[in-house]
């Protein structure tokens, strides 16, 4: 029997809803309504208008109501609010934003796929200052529009999450002096601080006006003004502080609302209501790796709700698993990729899991090869099962691909000893023949059969102030071209001639380049007796990358004599 | 107490294994004989420095043996061969090649890691042209100074492996008239037929001289018969048959050879002597996808193996979980990776395996973004099961992360429902919000759920001969361009309008461009009642690229009017 099935929201969850639901039936009437003047555009793809990577706007559109009626006889209503819902009488209104009227449509099924809108804080003063949002075609064209005006140079970006990010490059790009606010101590809070100390340094380095843990109070004509009193000009701003579910629909129908915000759905995705569905944006998932929801605003994960809900609806069974969210994003020249926990969530959240950390800087391929790049890797897992949690990778080549294995072993409830075994592809132009994720999982399960001991480089500042007994074992040329201040370099070539000269009575701490050849010399020094060493993990490479955007931007004294970043 | 470990050669399984023990212990003495010139090597980069991507020979030996003294204390032996072992009294017999003289040194514990040689079959007249093997540093330096030589204009490379594509790409690079001879029907039989068409292209494309099916007869004066009576000039020849297990010291010694003709080890990787291991290109392994043993010789298994050698004569438990076999190479400007079992292999083994396999060509970004390219992916699973078997995916984009996903998979004998489910990281430089993995997935459930049925690209030839009703769904401007002979073309678009227009009694094959509209098209035609209606995987692209090079070799009437390659 043919039903009525509409469809609140035309982009990634609605327009994947509609189309599924026709491949199950040929009679179904469904008709999609599209506040917004397109439907099905790539909405991860906005920023890069600004830049010209994508040059038209238009082109951001993928499919116009026509190409539905005529590909899928889906009946696609752009410029069409729905309003509210009656779910008594199985109806919604629905607002003709081009002719201003309001009419009903009534349902079988409904889908709602609202999405979210981007959060603008009532700042005093927002109405003096030439300020944007970013959801959509509309939005980016007027953007892109704005900032050609001759008067426009100086552009400021509200917030450090991913749109704020890639608007930030890609209007670097486009030529911009761009300055990048945001009120925590660290932009992109899918990577821990220690790790995201690289991106901070690429932003610095690609001329980016970085301030961080700094709120904005005030707007004034063409300025900024900061909590810390610090002011910045600004010629157009762009406010990418996050998005939050557009929950009003379902709040004025009665539709239950989680702890996050967002909108409560169940294993199939679905309201109270039976008749009602929800995903996107706008929904908060069950996570696969801790016992709660949270909101998940990603494209990926929206598509492929759409399409349980299109199933669910047409009989079929859902597989719902949790989620434990894998982003990634491009900044200048780095790649940068997330999965599943990170150790700042894990502290923050108050989470009851024992946890441990790997964190290595291995190249992404054969360093012979010139297209080779060192990839700053950071495992997360579980004391003592060696659950995998999470891991996170930054650099200028193949970062995607380990996170996604990650990824995967996550899914699958691996451990560390399943990392050691995966058979990844290998060849010199794409990676190493021990790959990273191998490498990664064979330090995790030294580390937790108590092979060797480990500090991070956030620990070194503080042990070199105290003096600590910290012993370089890199060549002597590496040394003296830069090293840490007080560290005593003996080669990992000498080691064994020159065991005298490490201390019986307090922790030896050794790093190497990145901390292959410090591990190798803290095994020997173990096995030569020594109970108390210490290998740096990241080696005077992670401390490099560490320490040198805050030296820089507090102007304190630096611990090392100079930097290695490669 | 201290122990004395011999190593027989010193690449990738040998240098691993010293390095290791060494961790466990500074007491024992490790002696690693290496027969050549050169320890720890990178053979996989050999090829790249006949392109001069690796500039100079010198730079593919990674470690000497004086590093390996002064970092971790192993006396390493170049130079050396180990001729004998007397499991009696357990010591080997070493042929000092640089002096001649035989020595002798006992042994608590031996590991044989003495890699595989390259395969020289007698072929008549073999000493009458200038002919290499590439095992070694020596031999590509040889190679790469012979090459040089003035009259050296013309180059042939026997034999389509690995090692033998990665020598023809690097020498067309350096400028050379490059033939390649394969007496296989296709290159590189980690790939199925259809999907290695796509190479075929390439090197054609390239401007190599691709000989298949052809065996060499015999060698003349800078000259090579052929089987089929062809003739090819060659001022130098390399032979890239393939590498034999190295298994003269195993044989001596009594211990087994297994039925591939490489030496058996146990789960610990230590033959039926109790005192001694072997890993490497020498041995064969076990398979994780079916009942028996298999060659595997590839640099990340033999390294992975060393680990566990010397962990398990350290008295360490050994984790053996058997092998699925991935790999990758670059063939030009495509990267080619495959993972597991492939559909040919099922087929000829002779394996009791009812499968199905899923053959889509979706884009590895967002199509919008201009570095986005096309990838033609495999992906092989088991029937009724939907345990994942293998995939393959070739293309110019990212095509390695999505096979070590896959092999990640595997081993977790995860099925077609887990694909669909796995959170991929997703920005549109680096992929699509519903990555070619899900996509996969998801197609391969709908074939298990008989909601459409598919017929490959091969079918497609007999299906246009025997004249099939076959109806390209793209739209008319596509189908004008170049489109199958005897396709009627009734767009998607059109599709509802025209439903009258399709047979109702025969059978009916759909294609699009890619297979996605085709798809949408065999549902809405199944949903209106027409019963026998078949996808042609792959579309149009697919039907081009298998197509094209034995159109263009053998001269044969093509089934298009044209081809479409993107």
């Amino acid at each position: 029997m043919a039903r009525k099935i509409l469809v609140v929201g035309g982009v990634a969850g609605g327009a994947s809803a509609a189309a599924r639901l026709r491949r199950h039936s040929e009679e179904d009437q469904i008709i999609v309504f599209e506040k917004g003047p397109n439907v099905s555009f790539s909405n991860c793809c906005l920023p890069y208008h600004l830049s010209g990577v994508i040059e038209k706007a238009e082109d951001l559109v993928l499919m116009t109501p026509e190409l539905f009626k005529s590909q899928y006889n889906i009946d696609v209503r752009i410029n069409n609010e729905v309003v509210s819902i009656d779910r008594e009488a199985k109806e919604v209104k629905i607002k003709n934003l081009d002719t201003g009227k309001d009419y009903t449509e009534t349902y079988d099924k409904l889908v709602l796929s609202p999405g979210g809108k981007p959060i603008v804080p009532p700042i005093p003063g927002l109405e003096k200052i030439n300020h944007f949002t970013i959801r959509n075609v509309v939005d980016i064209d007027r953007i892109a529009k704005a900032i050609k005006e001759k008067d426009v140079k100086k552009i400021s970006v509200i917030g450090a999450g991913f749109i704020g990010i890639e608007t930030v490059e890609n209007l670097k790009e486009a030529g911009y002096e761009v300055t990048l606010i945001e009120a925590m101590p660290q932009i992109l809070r899918i990577f821990d601080y220690d790790m995201v100390q690289t991106l901070h340094k690429e932003l610095y380095d690609q001329g980016v006006n970085l301030i961080l843990d700094d709120k904005v109070t005030a707007f004034d004509t063409r300025m900024i003004h900061l909590e810390s009193g610090r002011k910045v000009d600004a010629d157009v701003v762009i406010m990418a502080i996050g998005v939050s579910p557009e929950t009003d629909l379902a709040k004025q129908a009665g539709l239950e609302i989680g702890k996050t915000g967002a909108m409560k759905v169940d294993q199939n995705f679905r309201t109270v209501d039976q008749d009602i569905y929800a995903v996107g944006d706008a929904i908060e998932v069950y996570s696969y790796l801790f016992d709660d929801y949270f909101k998940l605003p990603l494209a990926g994960p929206a598509q492929k709700q759409a399409r349980s809900v299109a199933d669910h609806i047409n009989g079929q069974y859902v597989d719902n698993r949790g989620y434990i969210g894998s982003s990634i994003l491009k900044v200048f020249d780095y790649n940068a990729a997330s999965t599943g926990l990170t150790c700042g969530f894990i502290k923050n959240s108050g989470l009851k899991v024992d946890y441990d950390c790997v964190r290595i800087i291995p190249g992404d391929k054969v360093g012979l090869m010139p297209s080779s790049k060192n990839m700053h890797f950071k495992l997360i897992y579980e004391k003592p099962t060696g659950k995998i949690l999470g891991a996170q990778a930054i650099g200028k080549g193949n970062v995607d691909k380990r996170i996604d294995v990650i990824a995967t072993v996550i899914k699958f409830n691996g451990t560390i000893n399943d990392l050691k075994d995966l058979e990844l592809c290998y060849a010199p132009p794409f990676g190493t023949a021990k790959d990273v994720v191998n490498f990664a999982g064979y330090v995790a399960i030294n580390l937790m059969h108590d092979d060797f001991r480990q500090v991070n480089v956030y620990d070194v500042r503080p042990l070199v102030e105290d003096g600590a007994a910290i012993f370089d074992v890199r060549e002597e040329n590496e040394y003296e071209l830069s090293h840490l201040k007080g560290a005593v370099n003996i080669p990992l070539s000498q080691l064994r001639d020159r065991i005298d000269e490490f201390p019986k009575d307090k922790p030896i701490y050794l790093h190497c380049r990145s901390g292959q050849r410090s591990y190798n010399a803290c095994l020997a020094l173990q096995n030569r007796g020594f109970k108390n060493v210490y290998n740096i993990s990241g080696g005077f490479m992670g401390i490099s990358f560490f320490e040198f955007y805050n030296d820089k931007v507090t102007g304190r004294e630096p611990i090392l004599t100079g930097y290695n970043f490669d």
